[in-house]
């Protein structure tokens, strides 16, 4: 059987998705720029596309959702932007974003201190988010932007958003989310919050890889992420790939309805609830950050005394698909920032595996995914040469077991 | 009848190049840098796309060629990165580039000017190219780049590449050349020429929209297009869109293999002097910028006494797709930039017409728009108020009746 667990890395592209994409790949292919028909046949699905992007967030109609090619290009651009509008002419100086941001916002602050920005990371609490005061605490007069994520990528954490836009607008500090892993998987509201900008990727919502947006609220303005053509209102040069735009829309259309967002609660929640539970009956297992508040697809799971990347290959071999952490920072080798930022164990770091589903999962291939985890964990711990050693309890306070 | 002949807008996705992207559009949705199977089944059509990118262009093993969104997003990098790394630290000052450019590089190039950055857009002769001579003259020891395009966009008219490159060589300064209009119609050998850098996007050589590249010598550094993961070596952060690398590999590989050159240069260049040819019967017609030089599948025609838009929509009309000039500016209603270039008339600005051919196109195709082109002449200049009464040769020295 193939298992695949792994839907916070990616998502497959829902066949109805690619269904809307394939005129655009074949006889509509014309630039929407152009001025024949081969041109304005692109554009009724470009606008219903649009119309879906705008009521799966729920944007005004004064807001702006500019295409992008990725949410790390959206958050690229929005750093960049801010560090080009409001610091590097002398206006302001100052940065606010988490420890536990996607690499996407992190590398991108570390670029902009080498230019002279100040950035502070706030630590997360022990359930892996952040508590409100600690950003009260850490605003300045001199803050241009908060960019703190919606949900975690790792632990699927639910940050509190509506407290950290308060406080913001209260600041008068522009605040950026990065939703990327929260569109679908919870309601996101960009209203009904008050966010000012977010980014996503369509990759993520069983959308197209290569398309993403930035929302941008009426009213806030940034550089242009491209210069050129006029296109997204010159916010956003380039020729638009039509295909991507119109099969984000539906993604987001399909993701983002209420009964889509009520099955992924309800159904996926519940699969992923099953397969937690039945892992946890391992001993010295334990859910890093805890159980509440999360997106119902993500569990991040660490077996004590079994490296996290042994049980992905043990599981690879059965078929599954899951992940020691983000994706994007898979290709180096050190222990997971994410993790490490709980601090007090560096042995969780090495010890996690992240389990994201979707609501392609079946109960059978779960009931599948929790035997191979079992035989897996039973095999590793069984040559380990540290397990039998450590301590019972090899972490306390980190959440439910 | 129906007949595309605006392909220097976009052009239709080879069906050999969507089979080959099918597979990473279902089943193989992995995400390349997870280390289960789903992200190494997407890794040999990557290294087999990567090596068309190479082969196509003639890059060495030490070079870079980085996955980008579009050519837009590869020119936005290169003056961008130029302004960060050499001219914001006060090392340099200046950028030169040609009046001509796509608006990818001139919108940037007037973006930069207000940062502080000094450009120079160096005037084309009256052939529409540069003069090797003019460059020359406008080197300053502060000069950090020089960018100047390998085709236009609108004339196809051809640049004196290789002389550029060995004066920017001697003169010690970076060379970039948006190659987007010269993919798939003439070689592009990078080796061969010397440049350091090439912008080109995919859906120009019939590949997928949103999917482009920067390829940048060995040896030559640049501050990362997108921070983040570890994508593309650090240097473009962000999940890698698997179908369109390796739609835009199988393109490359279609488009720019010595007998697709020989083919474009043969059939469709044939086909192309047959339309101008034909075109040309008609009194008081001229090809702007004249008919040496150019890439195989352009000819930019100026009707006297007819704007060029009317000619679109009679052309619409009869099912026939063309143009006034780029796709990316056609959004303002203003003369054309690069045809005001020319100087010489302000008519000529508005009375161009942009035919641009593909391998797709067949004789019947062409005979039909000859046919229809006539038509439309003949019905426009018979309501037109201007035409009886203006010169009868409107412009001279530009080139070929």
């Amino acid at each position: 059987m193939e298992v695949y667990l792994d839907n916070n890395a990616t998502t497959m592209i829902d066949p109805k998705v690619l269904d809307e994409m394939m005129p655009f790949l074949t006889e509509k292919y014309g630039n929407p720029n152009s001025l024949h028909k081969y041109g304005s046949a692109t554009h009724p699905k470009m606008v219903e596309a649009i119309d879906h992007l705008y009521t799966g967030i729920g944007a005004a109609d004064e807001d702006d959702i500019i295409i992008t090619s990725n949410a790390t290009e959206a958050n690229n651009w929005v750093l960049k932007s801010i560090w080009i509008d409001k610091i590097l002419n002398g206006d302001k100086k100052h940065i606010i974003t988490s420890e536990v941001e996607h690499p996407a916002i992190t590398a991108t602050c570390k670029f902009l201190e080498t230019m002279g920005v100040e950035v502070s990371y706030l630590e997360v609490n022990e359930e892996g988010v952040l508590d409100p005061q600690t950003l009260r605490d850490a605003l300045r007069d001199d803050t241009a932007l908060v960019s703190i994520m919606w949900a975690n990528n790792e632990t699927g954490k639910i940050f509190p958003i509506k407290e950290i836009a308060d406080i913001c607008k209260e600041a008068g500090v522009l605040f950026h989310s990065d939703a990327t892993q929260a569109i679908g998987k919870v309601k996101v509201d960009v209203k009904e919050i008050g966010v000012d900008m977010i980014s996503f990727s369509a990759h993520k919502f069983h959308g197209p890889k290569g398309v993403g947006a930035l929302y941008i609220r009426g009213g806030v303005s940034l550089t242009p992420c491209f210069h050129g053509g006029e296109q997204m209102g010159g916010k956003r040069a380039g020729t638009v790939d039509v295909a991507s735009m119109v099969g984000m829309g539906k993604a987001m259309q399909l993701a983002t309805n209420p009964m889509a967002i009520a099955y992924e609660v309800n159904h996926v929640g519940m699969l992923r609830n099953r397969l937690e539970a039945a892992i946890l009956e391992i001993p010295d297992t334990i859910v890093i950050g805890g159980t509440e508040n999360r997106t119902p697809n993500t569990t991040l799971i660490s077996f004590r005394g079994v490296e996290g990347e042994s049980m992905l290959w043990d599981l690879n071999r059965a078929g599954i698909a899951a992940s020691t952490g983000s994706a994007c920072a898979s290709e180096d080798l050190e222990a997971n920032p994410v993790m490490n930022a709980f601090g007090s164990d560096s042995e969780l770091a090495h010890t996690g595996v992240r389990f994201s589903l979707s609501r392609f999962n079946t109960i059978e291939q779960i009931d599948y995914a929790i035997e191979q985890v079992k035989k897996a964990v039973e095999r590793l711990r069984g040559i380990s040469s540290s397990y039998a050693y450590s301590p019972k309890n090899h972490v306390s306070g980190l959440g439910a077991h």
